[in-house]
């Protein structure tokens, strides 16, 4: 087990040590172990060893200057700069909370970007000022579209993040597809097979090979088939993919360049600048007094996690197994894979870091 | 065989003969006949006699003072004063469309407001003035959240419509469960099972019972269970319903009235006023300058349809199916089932108009 607050500080050397801005190195890792927090394992420190990757390749800028570069009072798309995506999307959610303030709401495309790690940790910034916070990215293809043998979107998620008042607020936050590509590498590691309805081979057909990905075949949207709606799993990752990347001029579709393997694109084949988000904040009280709106997601929140459940279970609100798991980890700790553990020594190594063993 | 334009003149004359002004009796009609047009049977001329039992029940009226209850530049609520949804959302549309005008975007959220008929038919009336077009809706609740045996959300359907330039536009609109509930009366009619993944039974189990829902079942959300995904529908119906019916202050959740059947609910036992709906637009060039934007998006469209399909098929683009339905039926008519043509020709006896028989 290792405390966040140690894994928080190590990331953040790390990060100083390619080069970014001490302010820059500590929002990156405070959203980095938020994903470890929050139980998405496969969006934190496990994922550091690739941002350094993508610096090696000159993917990464580490001081960038990410700016405005056209506006409207309620609209913007921001240059990253090639900078981490784990500090361009919180200061890209800061400049949609800005004009939310000043006129109810804000809409920020950014281009030029790359991995923003989860999408909730965003959307929730806006929860602290009483607003309504909407994040997307787009992603590398790794899905096919209904019908499609061609990989053409990312996993493609959205977060919405929604105050309540005595309760705690509703945070979804999903991937359009059936599930999460995490889901099959913990498969691949343990030689099992995957449910049918997860992914197709690479000639369409319904397949249980958790590796499929990796020869030819693509996850499948949410709704996994024509006839229980995997059409509009497409549509709803389509729609991901124009707000991140067609908005903004980043790339978009089959376009959009891989996190950090090997083979990436160069950016000249690609149809626009980086990986492209979209975030958003509407203020509450530019619908309705503050205090009504909150009171009434507490009814809505009570009255969903009060409905009768299947026996063993219970409904849960959007949000609640993240919460739950982050007060846990808080006190207890995380837990980490040993192929992380190594990856994490080896950038110990290479930047005369400590690395401390487990406690 | 009816013309499309006799359908709509005919929808027209009952809505004028309940006492809607002609400037709302022809905007109604338009709209319910733009779903026939479009292949959407179940929201379009079949429904006409639900809204006269609307009105016949006193929750529809035919002369409302749909107005901003409040508003910021870029946001307000909207109520509807118990008007027809056909009539209300459009005029929501144009005061989120003015907005963006001024602003870059504007959102609306609807309250005291009923049925508003094709979700899509909204959303594209930003594209003429090339803006991207939102629209969502809460209804009554027909389905399970993951888990539940309650039925605590409406289908709750979402609509996207973006422009681009030589291509047709993106049109996405579809419902955050595994199918419509119009293709569950499709089956009961015939006396045909429905596939597994569609619905559950009273219990919380999978069955195939194409009449399950009026027996204690429900509809189950997009991802169908938990393996495949489901609690991202329940995710995607719940925000729908928050933007369309907590944000506005209408009914939300399982307090939403149903549509026009004998038993709902009256006004006081829901928590707010009538139906929901949430529209928003975005100006395009509030991004990018709008050239640029609808040329990328011709390549978005290009590259997708373009895709390699499996045998038999072709990837296609929201909103194709739809719009090659209606250049069909705009030159050859619409086919309307014997029970609708039976129950317009109720209406034109009771109203005194002619309903002329099939051409």
């Amino acid at each position: 087990m290792y405390q966040a607050g140690y894994l928080k500080e190590f990331t953040e050397s790390v990060f100083l040590a390619i080069g970014c801005n001490p302010a820059d190195a500590e929002l990156a890792a405070r959203v980095l172990i938020s994903a470890d927090l929050r139980g998405v394992d496969s969006h934190g420190i496990a994922r550091l060893a690739g941002y350094v990757r993508l610096y090696d390749n000159g993917r990464l800028n580490p001081n960038p200057d990410i700016k405005i570069v056209y506006e409207t009072p309620s609209t913007a798309v921001v240059d990253g700069d090639k900078g981490l995506g784990l500090v361009v999307a919180p200061k890209a959610m800061e400049i949609a909370m800005e004009k939310a303030e000043k006129v109810g709401s804000g809409w920020v495309s950014v281009r030029n970007s790359n991995h923003f790690g989860i999408a909730g940790y965003h959307a929730m910034l806006a929860l602290q000022k009483d607003m309504i916070g909407w994040t997307m990215t787009n992603a590398a293809p790794l899905v096919t579209p209904t019908f499609s043998l061609d990989k053409m979107l990312g996993t493609n998620p959205i977060a919405v993040a929604v105050p309540a008042s005595e309760e705690p607020p509703f945070v979804a936050d999903f991937a359009s597809t059936a599930v999460a590509y995490g889901k099959f590498e913990i498969l691949q590691r343990k030689g099992l097979p995957a449910p049918l309805g997860w992914a197709q081979d690479a000639d369409g057909n319904v397949t249980t090979d958790s590796n499929t990905v990796k020869s030819g075949g693509g996850l499948l949207p949410l709704g996994s088939d024509r006839e229980h709606g995997s059409h509009k799993g497409y549509g709803l990752g389509a729609i991901v993919d124009i707000f991140s990347g067609v908005l903004s001029g980043a790339n978009f579709g089959p376009w959009v360049p891989p996190f950090a393997t090997a083979g990436f694109m160069s950016a000249q084949e690609g149809v626009g600048l980086g990986t492209g988000h979209f975030l958003g904040a509407m203020r509450v009280d530019g619908f309705r007094p503050a205090a009504d709106f909150k009171s009434d997601m507490d009814k809505w929140i009570r009255a969903f996690r009060g409905a009768r459940a299947v026996e063993g279970q219970q409904v849960l609100i959007p949000g609640d197994p993240e919460r739950e798991m982050e007060e846990i980890r808080s006190k207890e700790g995380i837990d980490l894979l040993q192929p992380v553990v190594l990856s994490l020594n080896e950038l110990a190594k290479r930047f005369g870091i400590a690395f401390k063993p487990e406690l």
